[in-house]
């Protein structure tokens, strides 16, 4: 990294902003079904938090021709990082754009760029205060949502990913790897969870997910149960279940308009600096589902359209090397066989989810 | 009914006996997994009980040469039923077996039959009381089970099954049909749960499952964990979820011998004369999995042996009707196009589980 | 019992009426903060249900000018025992009176009793039928009630008291006595759970508190959540906890006018006849809490009074024997001291809660 | 702080070092009731973690004379910050005292230093890595711990102390104050949750509490359960509620000793540069249980004693100002009186727990 400037020193994932083709379905979906806070509303626009978060908003819904991902935020620990992180960018040949406070509403003076691996991505420092209602539990419906955790996207080369965001100064938690070392997925964090983004081998750049925190999992359950009562259960593309990968207990749902979002809850404390990279072989079952479950195919080759700083879709790079699913999921949509099926030996039929 | 005997007076299914291949291997599944509590412990035999039941046992599990279904067993409501239900069935045709106290350890005297369906049953009463362990936290694990609930059997005419159980003087909860009436499914109770008996379409006399509750489901969701730490994961076969039918949280496990363990919380009341019959249409996906979960194929076409009194395995009938998987799910093992996916509306994609 | 008629063939306790002194400010509680479902609502009074319930209501309530318990009503098995009831307590002298469906709106034809503790109850069948919303889960809070469950009444002897219940075909699941088998309180049920009806020693008749079901634990603890961010944590009177009678898990509210309200669940099955009796030793600091807490001088003395069929508030008559609370809890207010605090051994002091 | 060496890195409260005075006794409620994994055993001396732990250990037992605090421990964020801890601290004048690598077992080089506020406390960076137990759910028990949370010490001057902790560059997150700014209690942390430290008036230097943390609710109930079945509820002194103060979910127990242990779950994020500090009047009845329940006697007014380097106990301060018992608690024990008792508004009274 010599003759690099230094990397902005950043917090946390802290707001994703999506087109959505029909904000009224969407508002049904993130407000009245998921329970997340209407901080502001405009025509064309709806700002939402979770209840225990402070900053004006961690997901905006704009109103679009087709749904995509306008932009990713990361937070930055000072005002002064923002330019930090334009020099490091502009350094890295990436097209840059600074913005005024209030480009986005409620958010301070920020830099977007166009970042290696083909995202929008926004830092910044100052963002306007809200209530926090995290004892307002008069307020919490029963599928109660905490914060946002993480986002994870799809990128056709997962180690150069990997290796760029280990420059910006993540910590790899967990990946998914081979005996030959290709690298299908990594977990990277800088706040102390497992992640702040995850990086899923596929045709890229495209939106994965955003994922939210909940506190307890019966929270999460209940959004199961929301959908089934409104014969919206359509909605729900993959869980609830345990990942083995950061142990986190999930739920993936899709919202009207595609756009994939996941609730969450129980990963782990990684905030000591030898905190230890786990690492899944691709062949392990449990790795995707601690419970042997199959992936449904939509999960791994679907996912949101990118845009540019012009809001222009990005175009797709597919991966020169073997995909996660074709290494373990069979023609038939299913995965390895188990070697015998005794107790405590071998891998589940993918099969028998 | 007039001319007939009257039906014995039912409590509830009590026990299942069940051959098992390996017992130490089911003693690993029953004991150490599912935290069963030994009862007592003989060559050849284990006798297990939950942890809120004082009755001597709720599953007898013996070694044999190929695992199967020996008997259920129901509890009548005092010891003069026994004799009560040797009649009822006599009457009926079919062949009965008094057996003294302790024919079954920890059980009084009690009549077997061979019922119409084809499955042997034991009716009884007396039984030796042991320690209720409802309060002995210290014993239980993060999974513990509460008490045996129900018996579910494969049955090639659901419609004709459930009168004959009805006669039994059981009430029905729930049941799946089509417009045409055809009925796929019904559950069955003595109890003021759910059900005592589900019956399921298929080729019969098989056991389906036996089920167990639980009081909370993070521990059902325990059991799930426990079984990925343990690189058993191959044992889930279906679940966690909701049932739209029953309203319960279910799990589906198979025990080193294929035979099918539910375990399962949250059904609700129905001790009520006018308790209504909730009828689910066989299209509706939501009536297995109210989360639109797709079910996996060998949950509809797997099953466990039954035997006669003799001994000897029950020759199989196929229904001559439409079977509920035949009906709903198409040939690639997926359930039927939602209409739109609109919230709010359509079934789901059963692929989208 | 010779020559006594045959008493009704009760179900379960079914609901309570209530007389308060704001209906608004009982609607804010019971509808707002408890989340129970308005099945009609008129000039003064209020019909509520919890969420799996199907008949017209388990509680109303009623404007008054002060407060009180109105009347008690059980379920009976069939329209023709309200008129088993009717003889049966007639001929044990007790004064009743016959009310044509519709007298209590949603109800049947019925029979109101003063019966022999003092108590105004009524017996019917026949009742209205709403929709039972155990699967509109999109209108649960997480605090979400299931069912009724029992009445908790004070009486001043009851020995005798649990003698005219078991008489009327109760089964005694639970009881609190003392070596010289004094009785200070009984738990007895109809229905398959520990209680319908719990006598508690004390001046009496007076109404202690009408008990509501939820599915799991952390539904109660939101309830105590709710109070908290409202401010009116003064509504929270005893618990959460978990008692050692019954093994279930409590919350003791206090409505605006003061009457006692339940939360409670996860007690266990007692629908066979030889369910054991448990009983507790009155010094036995589990008893009334299983983690030995304190019980707060208030949850001994207070109680709604009972109002006579003609709407006559009830006299009380005191116990002649020794109270609970007296032979438990110290002039300090606090319990007995532990024997000598080891690990295992001895008695909590009541005031380490 | 011009003049003064930069603080020490710190990254969060790692271990305590107790002296026991049966270490077969303290092993019991540490290892059989609350789970915590035995890392290493010697004559004299057990290590323990809890389960998502891999360092050697977050809690050292020493068989000793009498029941003290030996030492508190902090993790710095790398091995150079060991020397930055003993150059800050010997600029305050305090006594510091370097240690080798085993000076504890499974730690690394480390400096021990007698804090200004009269505690003893180590630096350290090196720890032996052991198995992270985080998936290894077959030997998590119902109330499984995850990992330690935070230490809370008495101390006589909380604004002094809080003064010290902000200069070692501990953001605060909660504090108790009155009307004239009179600080009674304050929280503070490093890592971003609510606190690694916090600082409660009272006599001092003495150790209040050291707290775990446990992912769900259940778990905490789980453990007061088990003490009841063991009869060994006298080892819970307060709880389970809900803190107003940092929103956790709490139990206090106290060991055999009388050393005082939290269990605690779901605290709230505080990562972030501005968040903002939780004001808490000290006549708001919420702050230490949000519930409104009483704090008991013994909760205030007791703590572990202090040792020095040398292993004598410290003196104790009393505080010169008022304690917040004394303007929240009257003589009867009990707290403030409601305003007035109507929903929404007054405080609760504290005896009405």
């Amino acid at each position: 990294m010599s003759g690099t400037p230094a990397p902005p020193d950043i917090i946390r994932a802290a707001y994703a902003e999506l087109t959505v083709t029909d904000l009224a379905a969407a508002r049904w979906f993130y407000v009245d079904v998921l329970g997340l806070v209407v901080t502001a509303e405009e025509p064309g626009a709806l700002y939402l938090r979770a209840f225990e978060e402070y900053l004006h908003h961690s997901l905006v819904l704009r109103a679009g021709e087709s749904p995509a991902l306008v932009r990713l935020g990361y937070r930055v620990r000072a005002p002064e990082q923002v330019a930090v992180a334009e020099t490091y960018f502009r350094a890295l040949g990436a097209r840059t754009e600074r913005v005024a406070a209030g480009a986005t509403r409620g958010i301070g003076e920020a830099v977007r760029v166009e970042d290696p691996l083909g995202f929008t991505v926004e830092f910044f420092y100052g963002a306007t205060h809200v209530d926090r209602f995290t004892q307002a539990y008069h307020l919490h419906g029963a599928n109660a949502i905490a914060r946002i955790d993480h986002f994870n996207v799809l990128v056709p080369d997962v180690r150069a990913a990997t290796a760029y965001y280990r420059d910006l100064g993540f910590g790899v938690s967990e990946k998914i790897e081979d005996d030959e070392e290709h690298l299908y997925a990594a977990w990277l964090y800088r706040k102390p969870t497992v992640h702040d983004i995850a990086l899923t081998g596929g045709d890229g750049p495209r939106l994965h997910h955003v994922a939210f925190a909940a506190n307890e999992r019966h929270q999460i359950l209940h959004t199961c149960d929301v959908l089934g009562s409104l014969r919206a259960e359509q909605h729900i593309e993959r869980g609830p279940g345990r990942h083995g990968v950061s142990n986190a207990f999930y739920l993936y749902l899709r919202d009207p308009d595609g756009h994939r979002i996941e609730i969450y809850t129980s990963d782990y404390y990684t905030g000591d600096p030898d905190n230890p990279t786990v690492r899944w072989d691709v062949h392990d079952n449990r790795r995707r589902s601690f419970w042997g479950h199959e992936v449904v195919p939509s999960w791994y080759s679907e996912g949101s359209t990118v845009l540019d700083l012009n809001g222009r879709p990005r175009p797709l790079t597919a991966p020169t090397e073997q995909r996660e699913a074709s290494v373990t999921i069979g023609a038939d949509g299913f995965g390895e066989v188990a070697s015998d099926g005794g107790p405590g030996t071998g891998f589940k039929l993918g099969h028998q989810s």
